[in-house]
């Protein structure tokens, strides 16, 4: 078993991420944080399937509750959440239980916004399945549910007290979910390590494969690089923002696609673009930056360009609604030049529509 | 204006107390806590009639939102707290917007937790309008709402940006609530100050006549404990045990009266004398501590007796389902003597049942 180890900085609530293969199997590394006697598992009926049953053989020394979520992001719900936690309360679990999220971002955000109110905070571990969850939801204690009028407006800022990341669980991912996901990990060579984007590049077709050495260091380098960001700004006052590249145009892509025309990274990848080219238009970026990007995300076979039916209007407004829009003004996360990401607020209308428009 | 002003230490989360008189007339201290230009003031319908007009006068200058809840402690509910957050969205609120408490303690725990997970965590307020809130509640982050098998199940803790104690406020408090108040400022005396406590014997009157000054100090003197306690232990895993000292019994006592025969603060009263009793009985504690505690209580019109309908198999019952109870152990906080309370979890069901049936 190999494995590597980033610890994520923040005073008492500090916590490791172990990266690496055949995490599932080996019971070491949940003895050192499970307290009590007692775990609840949390997953969905995508996942319960693929690798529950491990799982338990692996923590069959402790008293195993289960909360199965239906699948997909219309169940990260208050009313999912309710009954987790009322679950709970029915089997009398005390402070000591340890809640396990084994599954992508849907089961460890809810999970972990349960593990921070049930009886005013319990531990919970992170077991993330997708790539997505792997890179992104798992790391930083952002846990939420969503509101019938947006996403994650209701939830805590709460950290795990462990995040497990088993790159083999991977294997069993759709296709089309699994590249999605390498969208975030460019993300991470954009805002913060030109020379990661460029490993990037050379290791295209490793990423395609899967090869189990080239998701290790993807993994551990974007792990690492929101860790860093997190401990600095835990509670998205500051230089949290800019994990957020891409990310306002591609919530008002998602929102305009109904969540249901393209998948979270899908948006990200487009977004990503749209912001590069925005820098550009600026005068902040070179134009073969912005290819680069362009490049790389279209080899991975990601989306780059806005589809057909999204309108400017549309898309500036839902812009609008973003939580992060301050005095009216969107905030935008552009690049300096490759590896270094900025905040901006004052970007005029104008210029908005005409990048949306060509 | 005269106040008086604590710092409730905890690094990044500490936050001000402030005692005094005509607080809720002067507009400076909110100026220094609230960023953004929103507060929404969330109150009950007992409270609002009486103070809401006037803190709205005073908050004149920025945009005020309100919800206002039905009263009694039914309504710290799981429905109730998605009705506010559902309307924090729907008026689209946004991060800087301050949330403010003005109410008793179902009205503070219910905005602390709505603050803790509205887009996952804004600003609020205390402004406790009930001597129990003024002495606890609003104290020390302890946000939540009941669950239909316990009360504070879900919750978590969460600090507010300012405590405003106004004991103005007290004097249209009915004279039962106002009593039952006054047990958990008994009891700041038991636990951390005998010569608090002697202090309370001689302003037995001027406790009784709400004496401005009288209520100033020992509304400050309980504050300045429980802060003390606070940020020594913020997420109540050791020393902040001893503020329960009478609540173990208390928790069973008011169950088994279905939370109607007594108020929380009755309940504390008797619990204390039976927990003051059982340090004697353990060896623990003089007798005649044990009556000063409870001639204080009597003197106050507090009751110090258990009712002839509660069993003690009942009673031990509800002890076991408290949240505190580790590994089928009853724990029970002791003096051990006059201002030094103790943990204990080791006390004999015999002994515990003869207290009971005495």
């Amino acid at each position: 078993m190999s494995y590597k180890h980033i610890e994520v900085a923040l005073a008492d609530r500090s916590y490791p991420i172990i990266i690496g293969q055949q995490l599932l199997v080996n019971s070491s590394f949940y003895s050192s944080v499970i307290q009590g006697k007692r775990v609840c598992i949390v997953s969905d009926r995508n996942v319960a399937p693929l690798y529950l049953d491990t799982l338990k053989a692996t923590l069959a020394v402790y008293e195993i509750d289960e909360f199965i979520l239906p699948s997909g992001e219309q169940h990260k719900s208050l009313q999912q959440w309710q009954l987790l936690l009322g679950q709970l309360v029915s089997n009398k679990h005390h402070r000591d239980t340890t809640l396990i999220a084994l599954g992508g971002g849907v089961v460890g955000d809810l999970t972990g916004f349960a593990a921070a109110c049930y009886q005013r905070g319990i531990r919970f571990i992170q077991i993330p399945t997708t790539l997505l969850a792997q890179v992104d939801a798992s790391v930083g204690g952002k846990t939420a549910v969503n509101h019938a009028q947006g996403k994650n407006l209701i939830g805590a800022f709460y950290q795990p007290s462990l995040v497990l990341i088993d790159v083999d669980l991977l294997m069993s991912l759709p296709k089309r979910e699994y590249i999605a996901g390498l969208a975030e990990v460019v993300k991470y060579g954009c805002i913060a390590d030109s020379e990661f984007l460029q490993w990037l590049e050379v290791n295209i077709q490793g990423l395609l494969a899967r090869d189990s050495g080239v998701l290790q260091h993807a993994v551990w380098r974007s792990c690492q690089i929101k860790a860093e960001v997190v401990s600095q700004d835990e509670r998205d006052t500051g230089v949290r923002a800019t994990l957020n590249f891409g990310h306002t145009f591609a919530h008002a892509i998602e929102l305009a696609g109904n969540y249901e025309q393209f998948l979270h990274g899908e948006a990200v990848a487009i977004g990503m673009v749209l912001a590069a080219r925005l820098s550009f238009l600026l005068g902040m970026l070179d134009g073969d930056v912005c290819e680069k990007i362009t490049f790389l995300l279209k080899n991975l076979g990601l989306p780059t360009a806005l589809p057909d039916n999204m309108a400017p209007e549309t898309l500036y407004e839902n812009m609008q609604m973003d939580k992060k829009v301050h005095d009216e003004q969107v905030c935008f996360i552009l690049l300096a030049s490759l590896g270094k990401a900025v905040s901006r607020s004052d970007i005029e209308q104008a210029m908005v529509f005409d990048l949306l428009s060509n």
